[in-house]
């Protein structure tokens, strides 16, 4: 499988921190160690870097590590191949301009025979059920508002909608930004939490490196920050609810929404169906 | 202005000794010093590299300069701010999907009052001439052959048409690839040549550093190197004639024509008219 971490910032931020405990996963601490990438927005631009070497090996997640990159929105990935090769153009995050702005999407879990419609518009360059996703999810956004950008709030209420469709084909927990603001979901395993004035210490768990922000910050800093399994030992993380869908902007959750997943309700009311259907999956 | 660098190969090969010479040009043998980028395609998918600092001082290019990335297809830009922001998302190259396949653009040149219609489906990120070519040359081409996917010989016609077109604005010189292979366009200045068995020695103009390719290759490999100013001494460039296109593949060129441009034949007829529309191009 893989895990995701996200940030949003009110104020250009580095994420060399939290990418160091994370990265750590790829390897040390944990096996996700087939491939990672790191995007991270400037504006309207985005940098994005994806390497099919581990996060702990590849050049390139040294250079993240090292070269502090100031963003309000950063998505990065590592992977644990379960089923499909280790490529390059199957590493999140995936790509994709929109309204003239560009999109960013990696993916935690698995869906299963997710063979939706799509327009021509957007068409995955790999062969992930991510990407796959992915592009129906802008497909969609297109289809509700064609060529026209909408506001925050309205692509949340088509995201909130679609979102828990594409979720009864299995598990589909994700971060999307579009540069603006980050949009986040889980099924099964998100948390979330925000680093405020006034700023603490923060101890890693993958990695014996404490930070105090108190020291490197400004009261107007503000991150939020959104990972699988939670980065830090002494700070208050929040899971996600199954089918919670969260939009932040300038460093804190700004909407909120609990989808209703049906295959969640079928699951909880026949335990056994749950054990079929996601043992592949963790 | 800025300088253009292309690759295109018959086996995955690294761009490290070219790309030596032409990061020097980023500040130390000239002065495009504004940022730059570097697009390397594996298979179909495809890593880009933009900075704006400059590429002798990036600690990115720096990585790309050591890290021999093995591509079939590379496209490099090194930019000398003339006008607009030196903005990330203003660098070169610019991404965008199509066909299931990323594409790859970076122009040389300055486009004047160029605003052509877009149909939404292809729209700049940043505020250049050389992204709304890009989107105009992708839009037309979705005008063309819908998303039904034609071949390079198609896309070349279709190139071959819109050009010149877009070249009655002003400069335009340019590179595209989209990793199968690449297309590349000269009004005023690109050179090219292919690096083949028996192979030579080559030494760079812009840094003492010669290479032996005969210790390096195999018989099997094939180069085309294209190049706004050539980057060794003691190999054949070709210039390109004004107006003309090149599709190479697999290391070589497959087809060619020349493409008739209007302005340049006025030109001719007028040199008063060329330094009018050129005064601050060169």
């Amino acid at each position: 499988m893989c895990q995701l971490l996200g940030m949003n910032c009110a104020t250009p931020t580095d994420i060399t921190f939290s990418f160091r405990g994370f990265s750590q996963r790829a390897g040390i601490t944990s096996d996700h160690s087939d491939g990672f990438g790191i995007a991270f927005f400037e504006d309207k631009a985005c940098r994005l870097f994806v390497d099919n070497q581990s996060a702990v090996e590849s050049p390139i997640a040294d250079l993240v590590r090292n070269y502090p990159i100031k963003s309000r929105n950063v998505i990065a990935h590592i992977r644990k191949a379960t089923q499909g090769k280790i490529t390059l153009e199957n590493s999140h995050p995936f790509i994709r301009e929109l309204w003239g702005r560009h999109w960013i999407f990696a993916h935690n879990g698995d869906l299963h025979d997710f063979n939706p419609p799509l327009s021509g518009r957007f068409t995955p360059v790999g062969n992930t059920d991510s990407e796959r996703a992915f592009c129906y999810l802008l497909d969609q956004l297109v289809e509700a508002f064609g060529y026209e950008e909408p506001s925050l709030e309205q692509i949340f209420e088509v995201l909130e909608k679609i979102s828990p469709q594409i979720a009864e084909y299995g598990t589909f927990n994700y971060c999307l930004s579009n540069g603006k603001a980050l949009f986040s979901y889980a099924i099964t395993k998100l948390h979330w939490l925000v680093r405020e004035y006034p700023f603490n210490h923060a101890h890693l768990i993958d990695l014996d490196v404490e930070v105090d922000f108190s020291q490197v910050t400004t009261p107007e800093d503000r991150v939020a920050v959104i990972t699988t399994e939670p980065l830090t030992h002494n700070e208050n993380w929040t899971a996600y609810q199954p089918g919670e869908m969260i939009l932040f902007q300038h460093g804190q959750p700004i909407k909120k929404a609990i989808t209703f997943v049906e295959r969640l309700k079928r699951e909880q009311e026949n335990p056994e169906l749950k054990r079929i259907t996601r043992a592949d999956q963790y």
